[in-house]
This record gives structure tokens, sequence and C-alpha cells, in this order.
């Protein structure tokens, strides 16, 4: 529980950033992958925010991924040049690749089809550039990627070339087991950050068996970065939300709700009598539409809803959401006052479903600093 | 459909908005408020953009709905003077109203509590302004509001007051039937339109009878707004979604797939051969988590594939989405070679559930103009 700083009467709905908690998921994060022996490359998508990715580096990471070339060339113009853009690259995109490479940034780019490759080798010879890629591997079937036993892989290889112009070389593979979010306890976790290790380290030795250099092994997501038991063969590891956490981190069991570092501040406007509801300035566009955690155990509707301290009110259950409205439901049973309870005014803070989500309807988090300073404004930025 | 003039190889994800759709949904609404002799205030908070509300104002649009003080300061900035807070005004966000109302604006607010409606009136006289006011109406118990037949109505009413330093004055009565949302027949919208007309009017009714002015009455939904038989006793409607129209709106039934404006530009970025995948760069933090059709009849997932012409792809289903990846499923049966039918680069059009979810999470409209001139971008905001 957090003794909140925050002033009264803060005009909301705002985004809360509780520092204490973030600096101790950063350092939770590091210390798991300095044991694991491994570099760790955080995923910036998630807080798309300068202040966050200082930490990050501070505390041991080494280099970016991020999700849109927007993220690579903000975060290049702040100083960080080692950059993976994760996501299977659009021939659309790759003048643009183009121009980040060439101002400097040390962009490595993911390809997982012979097309892309093909025309990723012949754009880089034309312009007389190397492209740095690698070949992103399905280890568990829940996107894209190829599977560690296809022989599409080394067929994919083949066709990343360079020549004394320039072309696309393989700087390795790269996977991410997405579907560790759909389990929820530590055997199964530790099986697919198993299974997600072992098929990429599988595809990084049948492209060496190949004749191909394949330095980097890079694997990762939240819940499986913090259940691998081992990760012998895997050179880095990815991970984004550990930054902030969520309820669909608590419901997957890799971290309590106390490490949620991120909320949602609402205000009190109305009270339905007869209903038993309470409504807020809080509503879908406040939290996104992310239900994220409806198909888990605990069904938290559109967040869980806690006091201004920071502590859970049970009793009242974010089912409903219109754009700038909250519709929380009054759980507690009959005889309860909830205009006296909860008085119009009273400011609530709501744990989010999924931080990239809720973050991304903001453009600024308000920091509630660990050191009972002031209140602090960190910019973040969304789009494309 | 729509023949496209879009250049090829735009970098995706990206928002287009088909402008001599959105023209014409603008003409059909004001049509049918002039026909219903009523004014039209429209709801500001689907587009946030300028040169919407131009396009609204200039077919004949008298005052704006916005859904938080943001819209009301841009529009503002921009010469649009009468604006109407349609969320009921939350303790922390008076000064901010009073700010704008002595700057100029003709700024009306919404209570819907005794304990707002005090807190307003004295607020209002300690900084010596009348604060103009609409009390909310509950006609479809779908979220706030009182009912037009509850007490409660006169004793808002009562604590609303001005006198010689400033105060809160009651300038009439609001309401929303948002739970026409869920309806899809004509009859059934026609009703719920009669009900929300019927209910607003009888509020206003009471209020006169009790010695208090309420000279407006204001109602609306884009579904009852064009689906009243008649609107006796209203004085104005508002709308929003109307302007672009969505998936969600088509399945209520109150527009065509081809009256849809929006949509969003996304590229093939691969293909899974085993499982009938096609993954694009447009995921959920494009199209927003918004699932507004999965109670309807017809579940979109996350949208509407279309071709780049504007065609509908209905053997595309756009069943999974991860943040900057769209997972579209493949339903029209074996033996189509997707890798040769929807190649590597090949650019979709993805109509969306809620054009007002969507619509948030991009900065601009890149506008197809109806004249085939030349692609433009129009600025939109977001946040609060």
């Amino acid at each position: 529980m957090t003794h909140s700083p925050l002033p009264p009467d803060l005009e909301t709905p705002l985004l809360l950033l509780d520092e204490g908690r973030m600096d101790a998921n950063i350092a939770r994060m590091q210390a798991r992958m300095g044991a694991l022996g491994v570099r760790f490359r955080p995923h910036v998508k998630t807080a798309k925010c300068l202040e966050v990715v200082r930490r990050q580096v501070a505390a041991g990471a080494r280099g970016l991924t991020v999700s849109t070339l927007k993220e690579a060339e903000r975060f290049f113009a702040a100083g960080y040049g080692d950059i993976l853009y994760a996501v299977a690259i659009a021939p659309p995109k790759f003048d643009h690749a183009l121009r980040l490479a060439k101002a400097g940034m040390r962009l490595t780019l993911v390809v997982e089809s012979v097309a892309t490759a093909e025309r990723l080798s012949r754009h880089g010879r034309d312009n007389r550039h190397t492209h740095q890629v690698l070949i992103e591997v399905d280890t568990d079937g829940h996107r894209s990627g190829i599977r560690p036993d296809d022989p599409l892989l080394l067929e994919v290889a083949a066709v990343l070339v360079v020549d004394g112009q320039g072309g696309a070389r393989l700087g390795g593979v790269m996977t991410h087991a997405g579907s560790s979010y759909g389990l929820n306890t530590p055997d199964a976790l530790a099986a697919m950050a198993e299974q997600e290790r072992a098929g990429c380290v599988h595809a990084a030795e049948r492209l060496r068996a190949g004749g191909h250099a394949c330095p980097v092994v890079s694997v990762g997501s939240t819940p499986t970065a913090l259940s691998a038991r081992h990760l012998e063969g895997v050179t880095e590891v990815r991970a984004g939300v550990y930054v902030f956490f969520d309820l669909v981190m608590a419901g997957v069991g890799v971290c309590a709700l106390d490490d949620i570092a991120l909320s949602v501040l609402c205000t009190v406007i109305g009270h339905r009598a007869d209903t038993g509801w309470i409504i807020t300035d809080g509503g879908w566009m406040a939290m996104s539409r992310d239900r994220g955690t409806q198909r888990q155990a605990k069904d938290h509707g559109y967040g869980l809803v806690a006091a201004i301290d920071g502590s859970p009110i049970p009793d009242l259950a974010f089912r409903d959401a219109n754009q700038e409205h909250g519709v929380l439901h009054w759980t507690g049973g009959a005889g309860v006052d909830l205009a006296r309870r909860f008085p119009i005014g009273t400011q609530l803070r709501i744990l989010p479903n999924h931080a990239c989500a809720t973050g991304a309807q903001f453009d600024a988090y308000t920091v509630l600093p660990k050191d009972g300073g002031a209140i602090q404004r960190w910019d973040r930025f969304n789009g494309w």
C-alpha cells in the first residue's frame, strides 16, 4: 500500500505512476536477468516514456526493444542507439528503417518470410546499406514466426544476403511466447519458459548447422522471463509490462496487486441508490477497452477499484463503462448509503487490466515520487 | 464502395477518413433534424477534429456537445463558443469550467445530484459567476441521471440558485438513451426514441410545474436521433458517432456498411499456412480493444476486413490481435494460397467496431477527398 502524497482535487481522469513500485519492478527483473546470466533488452512499448527508459538502462538494461518505428526514433533522439524493432517489418517501412540506420541507429529488424527477406536484402543492396536482421521463431503457435523445425527457417536465412553493396545480414533469432499470458501456475509458466528457450535455441542451432552465424538468441515475455529456471543458449531477454505490472499479470501470478505501479485516478460524479451504482468520470476512454482479465479466474471488469491510498475496495466492481463514465457496482450487500460512504468528489484509483493499453490512453504520467517529494509529470507518447 | 485514390505503400497503420461518406452522414443527420424541427448539437467526442466540426456547423449544427473540458477548450479556441459539457461535472473541474466561462465561452454544465448542485451554486456565488446548468435525466436506466418521476428532480432544481453575486442557473434537462445501442429493429429503436423523448419532456414539465424555467429539452443518441418519429417538446438533439458510423451502428441497423467513413489501413507482414492466418501490422493499438459487435448478431472480431478499395473480404475474420499485430483467420475453406492471394505488403482496410474508440488511437486522419484531389491530413486530439 502506498501512502499517497496526492494533493486534493486533482482534475481527473489522470494516470498515476507509483515511482517506488516501478523502481522495485525494474530492480526485480534486472536482478533476475543477472542471476540467469543474460542481457536484458526491455520492451519500451509499455511506458513509451524517456524517464522510465532512463531508469531501466541505469539498472543495467542493454539496448531497447520497440513495437513501432516511432518509439525507435524518439528514444534514439534521446541517445539510445541500440534498438530492436520486434515486429516483422512491412515493406512500406523499409525506407523509414533505412533513414534511422543511416542516421546512426544500431537498428535490428525482424523477418519471418522469404518474401520479406528477399525484398529487404534487395532494398539494402539498392541503397548501399546492410540491414541487421533477426528471424522470428514461433515457439508457441500464438502469432507469427517460423517453427524451429520448419525448413522455411533455412530458406529465409538463405535469402538474407549481403554483397559488396549492402543487403540484409542475419544476426540471429528471436521469439516471444505470448501464450504465457494464458497460464497461471508456476509449473506451467516454467514449462512455457523452457519451451520458449528450447525452441529458440534449437532454431539457432539449425541455422548454425546450416552454416549461418547466429550470435543473437533473443527470447521473452514478462511471465516467461520471471519463470525461467535457466536460459542456456539464450543471449538476451525481452520483457515490457513488468515495469508497471497490471491485473492480468497478477492473474497470471507473476506479481502481487501491491506491485502494480499504474492506476487511473477518477472522481465520483454520481450515485444510483436504486441500482447500487457509483458513477465516476473514469470511463473506457481512460481505462481503455481492454478486458484482459475476462478470461482469468478473477474478472476485474474494467479495473480494480482502490481508495486514494491504493488500498483495494473489493466491494466496488467496475462492471460497465461509457466513454467518459465509469459505472461501479456495489456488491457489499444492502444497507450501505453509497452517497455517504463515497460522496460526490471522492477520488478513487483504478488498477488497470493491461498497463500497455491503459497507458496509451494518456499523454503523461502523474508520478507519485517515492521520496515523498513533489508530484512530477512525465510525458509519454503514442501513435505511429 | 470507394474508388480509393490512395498512393501505394503508405506507412501503416494509419486512420483513413472517407470525406464523401462523412459529408453524406452529416447531411443525412442534419436533414433529419430539420424534418423533426429541432436544433442539432453534434457530440464532437467522436471526431475531436476541427475540420469535421467545421463541416457539421456549415451543415446547420447549432452549438457543440463535448465529453471533456479539453474538447471545450480546443473548439472554443477555434471560435465555437456555445458548448454543452455532457458529463455530470465533478467538483475538481469547477475551476476549469469557470475559467472557460470567464474567457467568454457559453458553457453549459450538467448535474444530477443535490450535492453537486449545491456545491456548484456555492462555487458560482463565491466566484461571482453564474454557471449554466442542465439536469441529467435518466430515461433508460443505463447510466446516470434522475428518473423523470423521481422527487430528486425538484430537489436538485431547488438548490440551483442564483443570488446577486452568482450561482448556478437551471437551463433545462438533458438525457441520453444509450441503451439504444443494444437494439436492432426499427420498431424497438422508434420505441426507445419515444421513451427518451417522453421521459425528458415529462421531466421538463414537472420542473415547469414546480415553478422552474426549463427552456432546454435536450435528447439524443445516434440510434434514437435517426429513429424518432416525432420530437414534440424537444428543443435540441445530440448525436456523435453518426458522423463516421461504424460496425456497431450497422449492427443496430441505422447505417449500411457503405456509410462507414472510418477505416484503419494496415499491411500484411506474414502468413501462417498451417493455421490459415494472415498477420498484419494493425493490432489492437490501432483498432482499440473495443469489441462492441461481440454481443450483436454479427460479431466482427476486431473489425471487418476490406480490400484497399473498401470492398469487404468476408472470408478474412479479424479474430485476434496483439499490440501491433493483427491476426486474420481465413474462413473461406481449403485450397487457397494465402501468401499468393494476399502477398506480403498487401494493404487492407479494417472497418472499426466503434469509431470513437478506434479514432482515439490516432492523432490524425488521412483523408480521402471526395473530389479525387490530394490526400489530406487532419489533426485530431485525445486525452484530457
